[in-house]
């Protein structure tokens, strides 16, 4: 599972510094989180092939999270796509993105279906093959959702020593993989386990921006590999936190303490800190391992 | 005058280069034509005070025309403005940003007004004090207009050592300027003409994009300072000119020509021209002071 920032910074664009906007490699699969104004010129500019995406997930309506998804979609059109394309998101987004649309007298050559959001509480909202989608309910000044991405458990690994051991017929590779036991040649049978290895533990990641601080978030985020909470304000502002439901970077590192998440990253960063060190710091009196989101940063998740 | 070059290409972004935006400066005030996705962050790190911005022009509803203007209103309200923001588009272009705005709970503190275009014909849409702005009716797949700037004539300028001569008193340097004759301390009379020169000729510039060659828009503006006229393809592809309504950069050179205009500057180029000489070669065929547009560059209109 892999993690790119394309744009953390909280409110508008700065010089260096775009919206939000996420990709998620998850199980081959590529997801895009949020899409400020300019994250297709951000996806150019890292060089990725962001035709792949056939999932979009917005948290809510705010520009800084969703100016660029019109434009995103209208070149996908124009370089040609074919491929369907999932987009997740609160209720409105359809009406906005096709307004837009028909006013310019534009279409969509391939298929885009909204998946408007209005529960209230967490939801499965997407069962894929590879991965599962969850929402997580923020605390905002419009509806929001963070989302729960996790991988579906592969299959079992081979053990080829002990294959070649027992002499298993190449052709049962892939019932090995989906854990059936196998009969040998001479009628006798094998268990699976003595044949294969378990897959990796499957890996996952929470999203969650933008919200004021939300102590029961912990129990719908337990024990995930890698937690994305946002962190408008150092403690100085806390007061403007509460005002503007945000949260400091004390509060996302208590949800991850709480939660015992494998790694936590902060972004969605207020202008007003020239230096982010401070982040850093602050969160670390609840929790260790805590790194800064920045544009254009990879993390992998294990 | 001073024209700079926010964004010129076609169509979609690219890693170095943003759809149409263009910001005229004329007679002290600053005014923006088109507004592409991105076009705030141009305008960021090109160093512009973008506080000054008064008036919006949008020529037509396709997305790399219009599609950074909601960022940027959002923006605004971020950054504290209070001036009045006057925008003048194709009828929807309220809408579209209203229900933006209405999504997002936003709303903006300063004034913004809408000012709707249906008109089919050249029309006077603003007479401000220190210019004006007319429509130029354009050919394209949505309703478009381009815009001609013109600005109005400036004061007389001072004949310093005239007036010296003549002891003309300090307190009438404003009634010179404004054209007046003065009369002297001992009773005479002289004529203002005698004391002032002409103010400089008013400048003009004509903004057309996007448009199929159009002939007799070369009426429109005729004796023109500055013509921008979009360019979108070469000869080669003249069938896709006329299927999609752009033009090519002879059809541009063409109305140049016929409108016997300053300079030409060429813009709104296709991505699939590495090279863009041939884009000046082939318009001057026509028409020889021709200036490719390129993003961030400045042109002194005179």
């Amino acid at each position: 599972m892999q993690l790119t920032i394309l744009g953390c910074n909280a409110a508008t664009p700065r010089k260096n510094a775009q919206t939000t906007a996420q990709l998620l490699e998850i199980n081959g699969q590529m997801v895009l989180i949020d899409c400020g104004e300019g994250t297709q010129i951000q996806l150019r500019k890292l060089g990725i092939k962001f035709a792949r995406i056939q999932h979009i997930f917005i948290s809510h309506l705010h520009g800084d999270h969703f100016y660029g998804l019109i434009g995103l979609i209208s070149t996908f059109r124009l370089l040609g796509r074919t491929a369907d394309l999932h987009v997740y998101g609160p209720k409105g987004i359809k009406e906005v993105i096709t307004l837009q649309l028909k006013l310019a007298k534009s279409w969509t050559d391939y298929n885009l279906f909204f998946h408007e959001l209005e529960e209230e509480v967490a939801t499965l909202i997407l069962d894929h093959e590879k991965f599962t989608v969850e929402t997580l309910p923020l605390d905002h000044r419009v509806y929001t959702n963070g989302y729960l991405f996790r991988e579906k458990v592969g299959k079992r690994k081979i053990n080829s020593a002990a294959v070649a051991n027992y002499g298993v017929d190449v052709a049962d590779m892939e019932n090995l993989k989906q854990g059936k036991d196998i009969q040998l040649p001479n009628g006798d049978w094998v268990e699976n386990q003595l044949l294969t290895f378990d897959p990796a533990p499957p890996k996952s990641y929470a999203f969650c921006s933008d919200t004021a601080y939300k102590p029961d978030l912990a129990e719908l985020v337990q024990g995930v590999s890698c937690l994305y909470h946002e962190a408008t304000f150092l403690d100085t502002h806390q007061d403007l936190a509460v005002k503007t439901k945000h949260s400091t970077a004390e509060e996302a590192a208590q949800i991850a303490a709480k939660a015992e998440v494998g790694q936590l990253i902060l972004g969605h960063f207020s202008s007003r800190y020239p230096d982010l060190n401070a982040f850093i710091e602050q969160a670390q009196r609840h929790f260790q391992n805590v790194h800064l989101a920045e544009d254009g940063k990879g993390f992998v998740i294990q």
